[in-house]
């Protein structure tokens, strides 16, 4: 056998070997500058996955959680979830004459800005509960899917999940090539967001935790459905978060990430558990290639957290410093 | 080189080759005896797994899921966490004086077997709340952890966990490796059920859904806990099955495996999926080795549900006749 057929035979026993061996390390995380809060991150991952380090956690309970909106993605002007519901309204409208006249239904028909920004907490449960109950979960997430394949983001015009933050695709995918099991867990509707969680952050309907609307099992002629009520089961936001977390998972996290006061008691009680954790709040200080807010702010005030970060040495991600881009289509 | 070499080279590339491959196949299922069940198990399972077949079902959404009590483990005389609260009963005796003129405490305390046999459903209620509350999930898992390792079965004289039947555990397994996620949906306590699933059926608690007391988030000295209160969030049972998957894993199953009226609706619920299915009852039709019990029973009982598996041609695993073994201990 000449040498050159001698190489081409182990090439060919070599290459599904190389298939089944770790690829050389490449930067994993190359939207993140190189700074403290990307350094916290993969210190803590190295040591955590690493069988000869004090810090290692067994990959079972390597469990990370993440808020969703304004932490795997945007929420600014309003929550996206808030965005399809007055889309919903709108597409509905033919059905309800009566909304016409009817508040806050007819402040959206309306079209008026001003009357669409001051909608009360109240309002709002009335448009989420008229456009997410009265049909089958099933027939739900049809219509998210279809709004969010043609619905553009009114500042960027965009699909809406485009506004993913590209440093945190790259922060799941590295978690879970660490072993990690990440799981979402957001104030948003549970049945909303695994319409897109798989595909948009790899993440799984039964890693997927959020606020959760009554549902009843009816038989109807063509089989068994399940009904989205009206009214709320569970507000998955501040203390309901590690509720959530100690019924849906049943562990302590070791690693959270949120970025508003909602966030907080999820990161405390990671930051209870023993051994190694980490702690992170995304701080939205980028009005160019984002939004800047955080105490004062509607929408994800972020305050007693960013003390408490402070006092207690949690990683704050600054989005202008931390992260080389925001968005894939930058 | 002679060739002597060239072959030891190749043996030494192809040696990690090897173990990426699968190993020959031997049976996956020993104790189940070679019958139309195991049939119906196997058939489902290779054409669901195989890309080539007209069944294929995509991994992620190779779902199966598991009734407990009776499906997993036996549950005769008395379900174990029955047995595991009136244990506690006579531990947190002690501390209340006032039990030994209570009942249904009385009749525990006294060891009378014939107030124990008559225990309403009021009762048991009013057990489980004084042992199931007033403490962090923690700590209550500590002592069903304490429990389960001293504790024996009152038939058997083995500890409790000894009595999960050894075909299931066999079925888990082979159905992990054709890459379903296998899930426990059963109307067991998921904070007891969560202390062992891990350890015993490969199960972790992420996966295991059953009724839920309330919980509260408190904050302490030494940090937040979670405390288990008084009072029932949610039953696991009947319709609360389909609900609870909805809910906890967001996607409907493939197979589903039950063995009482309880799990009916978690079985319809799968049969009415597109694409291929399999619902499987446990039938307890074995005296000498197990129990036999079905349509007159007052624990788990199977009446509706068999004459349903006989209409829509649902497998009936018959615990005399296709397990070979029924516990490892045998």
């Amino acid at each position: 056998m000449p040498p050159i057929n001698r190489l081409a035979t182990l090439a060919i026993v070599a290459a599904p070997l190389a298939a089944c061996t770790a690829p050389p390390a490449a930067d994993p995380l190359p939207s993140w500058s190189d700074a403290t809060a990307k350094t916290n991150i993969v210190t803590f991952v190295e040591q955590t996955s690493d069988p000869a380090h004090d810090a290692f956690v067994p990959a079972e309970a390597r469990i990370a959680v993440f808020d969703n909106d304004g932490t795997l993605w945007a929420e600014q002007p309003m929550y996206f979830q808030l965005a399809f519901a007055i889309d919903r309204v709108r597409a509905m409208a033919p059905d309800h004459p009566e909304w016409a006249s009817e508040m806050p239904f007819a402040a959206i028909l309306s079209g008026d800005a001003a009357a669409l920004g001051a909608l009360t907490e109240h309002d709002i449960v009335e448009i989420v509960t008229a456009t997410h109950s009265g049909m089958t979960v099933d027939e739900f997430q049809a219509t998210v899917a279809d709004w969010l394949a043609t619905a553009r983001h009114p500042r960027f015009d965009v699909p809406f999940t485009s506004l993913v933050y590209q440093p945190m695709l790259e922060l799941l995918d590295y978690l879970r090539a660490n072993g990690f099991k990440t799981f979402i867990v957001s104030g948003g509707g549970i049945d909303f967001m695994r319409v897109f969680a798989e595909e948009v952050y790899g993440i799984p309907p039964e890693q997927v935790i959020g606020s959760m609307g009554k549902l009843a099992f009816e038989t109807r002629a063509d089989g068994p459905v399940l009904v989205k009520e009206p009214g709320i089961d569970f507000i998955d936001d501040k203390e309901g978060k590690p509720i959530a977390i100690a019924r849906m998972i049943g562990r302590r996290p070791i690693a959270a990430f949120g970025n508003s006061d909602g966030d907080l008691a999820m990161l405390q009680y990671t930051a209870a558990g023993p051994g190694a954790q980490l702690m992170v709040y995304i701080h939205h200080d980028d009005a160019e290639r984002e939004w800047a807010y955080d105490r004062e702010s509607h929408i994800g005030r972020l305050d007693q957290g960013l003390n408490e970060a402070a006092e207690r040495g949690w990683t704050v991600v600054s989005m202008q410093n931390d992260w080389r881009k925001v968005f894939a289509f930058e």
